[in-house]
């Protein structure tokens, strides 16, 4: 159409998650007509984030700083680790800012089906921190899947012989949700869970 | 949340046309956890894009060379030339390869609403192709709309004096339409275009 150049980056457009070949020409066109304002800007944005973020050693988030902004941040709560399974989750727990602590990104879950056993989950440096001292409570923030529950469940009995609180994120009706829309498992979980009104 | 730098990404991903705060997220993610084949291809694709692909000074089509490679392939009928409102267009009859001719990118149509006049329009170069000689029918495939159709109508009366032959692009039921879905002007003119069966 218009030159390997464009074909290329339409292809690599398309790639992204939400994109497809339709909404990857839009994009290139859109950006083709404005060069300097549209597509430097993102190639530079993309090369210095290539560049420069890299997994935190002590928490595995992804950050220009290692360690990460939040690990070296003096206001946060150092005795609280929030153990999450992937970055997109703790991104998730900061942008609703409801976590004042630590994190520890796990990089996935226990996965008989996937094949995905402890060693390859970021467990050991986590068992580590602790060993450290200084932490008293660790929150499984954990999906509410099957994984997620057997990794949970498999993290706990790592976990209390350290001497740590070790705590679940509770399951139950979403906030704004109805009732009659949610699937049989939520709904006995968040009878099971009921509390006193 | 992961410094500066991601913020910046997230912030330019989702101003591309189809993606929003929660895709940018998702596609800055899913790129920094591989950089190297994910990233910086495209940051690299973003540069040599915005570097080498300017307008075809001949037609309007984007393009890595000037003229672009439509208007010097010698395989294309150069007596025939198509006008559209824009390069999206242009892409669309060449993936859908119905056009054995050249093109002339008008870059927008006639709008009395958006001040829109002729000389807006890249249609001085177009008439001045035809004044050359060689050119025997331009076909105008513009939108279906009321600006489209005024500018149409605009150009056919500055392009016919010229001795060349204008016509337009179909308007009636798509392939694949069913009739009960259309609208009552697309069916109105598909009854008026009707042809012998």
């Amino acid at each position: 159409m218009g030159g390997p150049e464009i074909d290329r980056l339409i292809r690599l457009l398309a790639k992204l998650p939400g994109m497809g070949p339709r909404s990857a020409r839009r994009a290139a066109l859109k950006m083709l007509q404005q060069p300097d304002s549209r597509m430097l800007p993102l190639a530079t944005a993309l090369a210095d984030a290539a560049r420069s973020v890299r997994s935190c050693s002590l928490c595995g988030n992804l950050d220009s700083r290692d360690p990460c902004s939040i690990c070296t941040n003096p206001q946060r709560d150092r005795t609280l680790i929030c153990v999450v399974e992937g970055v997109g989750d703790l991104w998730a727990l900061e942008r609703a800012a409801v976590h004042r602590g630590l994190y520890h990104v796990l990089g996935g879950t226990l996965s008989a089906l996937s094949g995905i056993g402890p060693e390859d989950l970021n467990v050991t440096p986590l068992l580590a921190r602790i060993r450290e001292g200084g932490v008293t409570e660790v929150i499984l923030a954990l999906g509410a899947t099957v994984d997620g529950a057997t990794t949970a469940h498999w993290l706990t009995d790592r976990l209390r012989p350290l001497g740590v609180t070790v705590t679940r994120v509770a399951q139950g009706v979403p906030i704004g949700g109805a009732l009659d829309v949610l699937d049989d498992g939520t709904l006995a979980a968040a009878l099971r869970a009921r509390r006193p009104s």
